[in-house]
């Protein structure tokens, strides 16, 4: 299936501000990139660098006055990402080094704190890949999907008080939830086809068998129309915008997703 | 200055139990280990490797029944560690990339609620190292220094409310305060000469001017006989030890810092 | 300067054919790229990583028949790369610890042959960049520049030995005779506006005062119209395709380079 | 089987020199470090980084008059390394990423010139550990081992036209010879128990099946007994010291290896 993304951000600006962007995604195993924009009015100095989770993020200072920043990508995704009910638990001994990290609590995943919820959840599943499914499946159930009523991101602990939240919010219980069982887990930012309302995205993976796996407590069993855009342990790791200074909040914030004929 | 450090671990285990253990100290400009030990009793097959920080650490599986782990390191540390009062805050868009990472929220250290009691505390202060300096004041000050309490981590937000904790507690919202002003700023785990009652340690550093500087909440002003083990965000990423399974606590945990002659 | 750059490469593929490609340009403080596609036909599944030295670069299985990649950028570029004179030579103990292994002698480089030789060229010269001057003079006039006329890469040695050769190969003479006076040096590969005739290009290089600085024997003193999409220590680091099996070379290869407006 | 291993390195230095020193071992799955020491005589500041190969290096500068650096480690070593007769060649699509640039030809290894060469050597052989092995032997038949007679690395063409060579340049042609199979190989650098005349020892490994295997030309089909120090391309990349500036070398250098009972 071919995708084309946008996001169109635009800003008014008091004060020069300083930018980190994540808006570039990247070609893997699941997707490929075979055309890209990325225009930023009006151009200024941008430097772009590779993070410590492989995500492309750009480096920029926004002058005074109206600033906008449209994207567009051209991505081939998988027609349906893998599902493998049984994939087994992996012990902790058994992690391969890079993926250690994701088992660790982080800002928005108090991971620490949710061993004995996670094991009620998960309760007479295999370990692994169905322990992650019925966590999909419970948060699908029981946390309300509140699309578009958030400006800043709760924990999971939060969450799970309010019984309610974004896409994110859902993730980021879910990463907490799947961590506490020593399930690594990470968030995912990008893109869903046919979201209602469309919006930027946020869903989770989770590593049983020998590798990561997509989860979505919004779209539950669904495998397709996803484009990554960043990886992290939570959403500090992965904001499409980090601004510093005083607040500053998109004017305008447009994003489409729209299938389209192979890429010619 | 020549400190010998040593930290003795034994643990009783009742089912084999995966570990993650940061205990090997490394040279860099502050500290050389010019002679170390590390025993493992009874020996088991140890992987190590170096995490995203920089860190060496350890992997083993703890087998069933008694088990032991006894490090020791010569080391020569700076006798004093630089304080550079005035040294400017470094606006975000000047920042080197490996530290923009230290910027963020995490776990233990929810900086995205502490910038209205930074900008109170560090009020009149120049942008920078005296900021930080004046952090450092008023935890010293304020949060009360209660060691030896504290079995498992409480984040900055809960350390601000019980207005007490343990040295990592105290370094966890001096690193919040920080970042709620945008200046990079981690955690330290390690040894510190003469701390009273004898333990690891924590602390933290920030990074002004251009370059990361020392700072202790226990012990404020004195920047001589430390010896870093590991550096992180916060506790979640630099623990000396992490256990998978079944909780374990040492049974008998024994640290010492010693001054010795040169080393010959 | 806005630059729009295309390659395309076709091939007949015999036995399907591991291909590692490096024709994605990446966004840094000289360059920005504004527009990008990549057509690979017929698709294949692609992996792309990140290398050592930040390259992009793609992994595939070419299957058998007509095989083709089409890309293209646009890009903007300084108007003028900075040139320092006089910008010193910075001593070993100085440099950063990521610029080190570019003094270091690598396939195509042999830079512990070249000592004597570089120190007869920069006879005169203060250390740093007026040396790194003085050697893309030396290579301008003394070595004859013979485009086209290579299908693989000769070392800086033999290049010596010719008196004559490619861009790739004046660019690794440059190199060693750096390396050989302690000044850090790698190979750049991309497009140059305005190359006569069309091609890829290949220049270098050099690490002095405190920043990487661009040469060009075959463009002396020109510091325009440079795209940069690969960096390495030599050609056996930055090759725009490596394949690997039966010998394959593309029975079509077009490059262009044209100035456009700028990007809307 | 627990080693001790011992290095004595002194100098006497004419002029201030930098040194990039590689000599602590480091621990992984074939050996543990359980007790080490590093003097530098006279002790002067030392920064210790890590490289891209996970290597431990030091970096400092030597001061004038006599100057010497011992280093001393007590590890455990597997009794005997693993050997997989039949281990199948990895086909490069298959290959980790993190192996790639262990294909590449390198300095000291032209693996572009050596193909026809390596096809002859591993006539009949099986794909894989088979050929390795084969190359192994044929090293160790037909090129001379002449301990001793080296000051500085020649290239495997180079080995391969004299038909001799010390450990480390029979490395390098095992190596090229590797490559030129499409097999990733890369150079070692440390201690062999037992190697008459004792010295510091380089050998190769090369990747089949899934996983690294060590492979020696001077002690063909010995397996035990290794204490890596260095891991790299070639020695290029893993010196046991660099020194910039005007040349220098040891005035004396004195390795030791003896078993040790059981460390206490």
């Amino acid at each position: 299936m071919w995708l084309r993304t946008s996001c169109e951000l635009s800003f008014y600006i008091a004060v020069p501000t300083p930018f980190i962007l994540m808006l570039r995604p990247r070609s893997n195993a699941q997707q490929w990139v075979a055309k890209e924009e990325y225009k930023i009015s009006p151009h200024v100095l941008v430097y772009e660098h590779t993070d410590g989770y492989s995500n492309l993020y750009q480096r920029l200072i926004a002058p005074e006055g109206a600033f906008s920043i449209r994207t567009s990508a051209d991505v081939k995704v998988v027609d349906q990402l893998d599902q493998t009910p049984g994939a087994p638990f992996v012990e902790v001994q058994n992690l391969p080094d890079q993926v250690l990290s994701y088992l660790l609590p982080s800002r928005y995943c108090e991971s620490d704190r949710f061993n004995e919820m996670a094991i009620e959840i998960t309760n007479g599943k295999a370990p692994g890949y169905d322990q992650v499914a019925s966590i999909e499946k419970w948060l699908c159930k029981r946390i309300l999907y509140t699309p578009g009523e958030s400006n800043f991101a709760i924990s999971a602990v939060e969450v799970n008080q309010r019984q309610s939240g974004v896409c994110r919010d859902l993730a980021h219980l879910g990463i907490a939830l799947c961590r506490s069982l020593s399930i690594p887990a990470r968030l995912v930012v990008g893109y869903l086809y046919d979201l209602k309302p469309m919006d930027l995205h946020a869903w989770f993976e989770a590593y049983v068998g020998d590798r990561w796996y997509t989860f979505d407590a919004v779209h539950q069993g669904a495998r397709a129309g996803y484009v990554a855009v960043g990886y992290g342990r939570d959403a500090a790791d992965v904001a499409v915008f980090n601004q510093f200074g005083p607040s500053v909040f998109p004017t305008v914030q447009t994003v489409r997703v729209e299938k389209i004929d192979e890429f010619i």
